[in-house]
């Protein structure tokens, strides 16, 4: 990973723990969805706007590797790279790790492509230029 | 895959939708994770006992391919099938279709592990000869 | 309350408990809510088709008062009245009760109305119709 | 209300927004709790350590007035003024406000309690002084 990661830094929510006292796995995927949509924004593409207009962003893969887990009171990066575009697909590679000892909490990759109204996979041309430029 | 799966009748809550119209990614983990406690518990084995005790059946690795949205008022079968047991480590297949049509929604493999009061992988004797059977 | 509830059956997912190992306070809204809308859509009114037409059912003013914890492994019953319906406001009277031994858990009165593609309050009369006659 | 109030700044991300496009009613409980409990933290109360101990802080009755939706992107402030406080419940107001404009989303009165192992009321004197004084 040569390229410089997208970072956004968070800090866990208590209702966000489970009966374990730590972070439910479900819930690592919404900080993961939050991260890669201010990713997405930073370089001009709005989820919700395009959601408005019809052309909906989808998830159609995830691998997540749970290394270790956030609990009450953590902070902790959540990293985004572009790792990968087609024209019908984007894979990006997701890291999460603690604050500040940087411990590996998460190692993930997403792939996910933009569906049309009848939900049939269409990358728009200005997506996949702006992608497989950053 | 020749064995009988444990299968879970659900249907999407309205507060499960997104933006999109449709289940938010996260929360088809949310199902899984129910279908899987609820296969457990007919086996003997339940989550939130096992925690109180100092035993943490946590997931390590999820795999989870979005084949096709639910949405508001769908029902829905979980189904679960223990596929390899180690004595660290427990994967579990699961697919989730939509009812009535059985219409592909997810496929899944979710491995998992106990961990001890340490946060050390530890599959109790028990466990591993009541998966090992099943 | 001499009127004859809608009751809805649910159980608790593991998921929805927090780190004190009972259920989050605002799932208690997620299972209200569901509970409302499969009352609405037993008289015939569709949340999320209502939603798809610009028109939104939205809640103003929620009072609930916690008198017991469900937690890991309850059963419970949610139960809907319709309290009281004027041309701009809804209503309802929602009590949630373990099962099988119907000790309280929830008692609340919950607001609401619908708003117009301007999000302005405007009962649909065919609304206020079904709901004043129910 | 001439106290100075706790005041924590935050965002809506697009998986707390449902199917109507705005951020989903048991939402805005998430966001009271975390502000509240940033605000115990603040003054030396933490829950997750409580809880560990046996002292679960809950809360009793919620009263939330729903002004106005916030929507994917939006910025607000939570704000917390601890209310009112006896030897057996503490009361907060709280609300919302979207930023920059201040515009007023949610006013809310929260009351909770401490239980004790039991599940008695029992606020800890230490807590009682630090809230009465503060």
């Amino acid at each position: 990973m040569d390229q410089e990661a997208f970072a956004l830094e968070m800090a866990v929510r208590d209702y966000e723990c489970d009966l374990q006292g730590v972070v439910n796995n479900a819930v690592y995927q919404n900080y993961l969805e939050h991260a890669r949509h201010e990713y997405l924004k930073s370089i001009g593409i709005d989820f919700a706007a395009l959601a408005a207009q019809g052309i909906n962003l989808v998830v159609t893969r995830v691998e997540i590797d749970y290394r270790f887990p956030l609990k009450s009171g953590d902070r902790f990066i959540v990293e985004v790279w572009p790792a990968r575009v087609s024209h019908v697909r984007i894979s990006f590679r997701q890291e999460i790790h603690r604050l500040p000892d940087r411990k590996e909490v998460i190692r993930a990759v997403v792939t996910g492509t933009a569906l049309n109204a009848r939900w049939r996979p269409q990358l728009p041309k200005e997506l996949a230029d702006i992608l497989g430029r950053s």
